[in-house]
């Protein structure tokens, strides 16, 4: 086998442009032989450019998927002996996008087993992991062991990626992010996928976001990485549900690492943040389903809405918090005042209907401290924005839109006129309100 | 400016699937950069890749070629102050195809003054060198000044090509090879034409052959690199007309490296060799009008027919040899005789019209010893093929079609049963005999 005959099988030629299907024995000789250091990476830049222009397979993308994840370690988790699926929820990633804190508690009290493996702040998205740092003492790099023991006491737990898992994934992240590689669905969902997977769920629940804060900024794109997701997955035998929802604007009403915790504390509390609840228990419905702990969507809802109604999610959060060392009476001390001294204000130039842009708030956070433009940078737990008004609000001129909490004073500077810049104003509510949260269901 | 940036550009997004065309700057900053060591191979490879499949403009070419080009030494020709354009010609390579030999001392006899830099042979095509060194003595490492004195003294040299020019085509070249990346017609004229344009030449003559003993397979692919070809020197200012021309059969009666120059001298004293005439007499009536020295096409021929008929482009070629270092009188005895002790005869199978395949034929010749498979194998001088009988004509069994010679003994283990299979015989002319030598020229 060589590598070159493999390129101009995926490349194809004057009578077949569209390249043809690499076998699981050829991906593994590239990207395998890629990992071990046998196959150079110019090699693998050509491949990577071929798959963009010619796409993969599913099956080929789930050879593609588990070739990756067999790079480095996997979790197991056969000691929980858990009768039923470990169901974990995966989001391309949103402005205010907390999902998955209230998420896990929800449907573990519902008695799903969740294994979640979250990743950081980028660009102008948060992190999950960032966001629980922000609680004192919690620590998300947990070992397997670990791992396995706070899932059997509290129903959930999470963590982050080891430098063990997946170093394929990190290799060809790298590579593709200076060859001009990283905007191809198959490469996209082997790269989510594995990960995913190699942290040992059997099913998952995928939100894959659309509109100007997303990823993908169009529904069709975001369709189309939620159908190459789902039938990836089915194509390794695993069972998935992607929904397609909608990020053009922020979800909830507060933005940052530990505002965002806040947020989810006060929605385990049963607060009115109906965005937020709603993808939550949408998202929630389907793993119930999988983790066999409802029959259909609508009784996994209800079990869900039940699990914050009585508390029991909460307690949950809680337990989890504490199970991963967490300070939690420091926690619910600090709901509600835990803010950066550094603080504007944000205020309506003008009368109107608003609509705050998920994008540019994204941007605007990412250099309040909120998230990081490089992976080696810091952020701050304490920096985000807390929207007193949200879009389709009508406001008077001067009327407070969002407090906004800073890293530093210096940050304004660059924070503020963007923030700005993310709000409009209209005579009547902003045509976009009409944009369902969840456009779309797509099951494999 | 960012390698990535300039990658990103060439391969396009969903909106604009073609890729835009790169700026000079951005060629230099990205083909340039790579021969100083400063862009990495895995960025080119992309970028290579995405040559192939969203191609270049004419102009876009024309740029790379003069950033490829100026990537080392180029020849000044200005010291031999010809008040007319120097004219090369090029050809993609065939089966007895040694149109240089007889070509350049004919339009050289008719004043044009050419500059030739010349390649080996590779695969199943010979290579102009290879077929000079056959001659005792013969240089074909010319210094500079020893280029423009033998112009000067002849009105042709033949060289080949030094390290020191154009090194980003080897180091492209190279990188092309093992990713996939060989096929593409901008990157094909890319690297004929920095070499062509290297070495001095102002208008350029090119045989582009189709068939399947060629380089492009089909007449359209052929087409689509005259077409490159022709308008990517264009928009670097330089006259060219391109001939397609028809490689399905070897060119004249003998193939080899000393054979070819048998046939060469053969030619030039007037022996009736139809296609290997009509070639060089189609290709010098367009070096004649590009070089000032005739009016017409059809003056340009009647010049080259004279050259012939009166000895001159003999005397010219005898001149060259001797100026190049060669031993003309041994070559003069050696004429008819110089063969390899290592003979064979292919003799008819069946009664009937026969066709010879050119590809075979190459492939033949190539493990006889006239050709190489790796740059660093030697060629046998001696080694090749004298056909007595040529497609069209038609054979009783036994006849003998070609007597063949190679490098030793054990070669025609491998070489006789594929020339066996070049030959088909049918009970009518072959209908590819009515294929035209010339099937089209296209200028600029």
């Amino acid at each position: 086998m060589r590598a070159v005959d493999i390129i101009l099988k995926k490349r194809g030629n004057s009578l077949n442009t569209s390249g043809a299907e690499l076998s699981k024995e050829e991906l593994e000789f590239l990207v395998g032989g890629y990992v071990r250091g046998e196959i150079p990476d110019y090699q693998i830049a050509a491949w990577l450019m071929s798959v963009y222009f010619n796409g993969m397979s599913f099956a080929e993308t789930g050879n593609l998927t588990e070739i990756m994840l067999h790079s480095g370690e996997t979790i197991d988790l056969s000691s929980l002996k858990n009768p039923n699926p470990f169901v974990d929820k995966h989001s391309t990633g949103g402005v205010g996008d907390k999902i998955s804190l209230p998420l896990a508690p929800i449907v573990a009290a519902c008695g799903v087993s969740v294994p979640m493996m979250s990743g950081r702040a980028l660009g102008h998205t948060g992190g999950t992991l960032d966001k629980l740092e922000s609680i004192d003492g919690y620590k998300v790099g947990l070992s397997q062991t670990e791992f396995c023991n706070i899932i059997k006491q509290c129903g959930y737990a999470m963590t982050g990626q080891t430098k063990q898992i997946v170093p394929a994934d990190r290799l060809l992240y790298a590579l593709r992010d200076v060859t001009g590689t990283v905007e191809s669905i198959p490469l996209i969902t082997a790269s989510i996928l594995s990960k995913k997977v190699a942290e040992g769920s059997d099913c998952l629940v995928l939100d894959v976001k659309y509109g100007n804060g997303a990823f993908m900024k169009t529904p069709e794109l975001a369709e189309d990485l939620a159908v190459c997701m789902v039938n990836t997955l089915k194509s390794m035998g695993k069972k998935s549900a992607a929904l397609l929802t909608c990020m053009d604007t922020p979800l909830g009403r507060k933005i940052g690492n530990f505002l965002e915790i806040e947020e989810t504390v006060e929605c385990l509390q049963g607060a009115d943040v109906p965005d937020v609840m709603e993808l939550t228990y949408s998202l929630g419905a389907h793993m119930c389903v999988f983790g066999n702990k409802a029959r259909t969507l609508e009784e996994g809802r209800e079990k869900c809405i039940k699990a914050v109604n009585n508390g029991s999610a909460l307690d949950l959060f809680y337990k989890n918090v504490e199970l991963q060392g967490g300070n939690v009476s420091k926690l619910e001390k600090e709901i509600g005042k835990r803010r950066s001294p550094h603080k504007r204000e944000l205020v309506a130039e003008k009368d109107g209907y608003i609509y705050i842009e998920a994008y540019k708030t994204g941007v605007a956070g990412c250099s309040l401290g909120v998230g990081r433009n490089r992976t080696d940078e810091d952020v701050c737990p304490d920096a985000g924005m807390i929207l007193r008004k949200i879009s389709g609000d009508k406001v008077c001129k001067g009327d407070v839109i969002m407090e906004v909490y800073g890293k530093d004073e210096k940050c304004f500077d660059f924070a503020m006129p963007i923030l700005n810049s993310a709000v409009t104003y209209s005579d009547t509510p902003d045509s976009r309100l009409h944009n369902p949260l969840v456009l779309k269901t797509i099951t494999g």
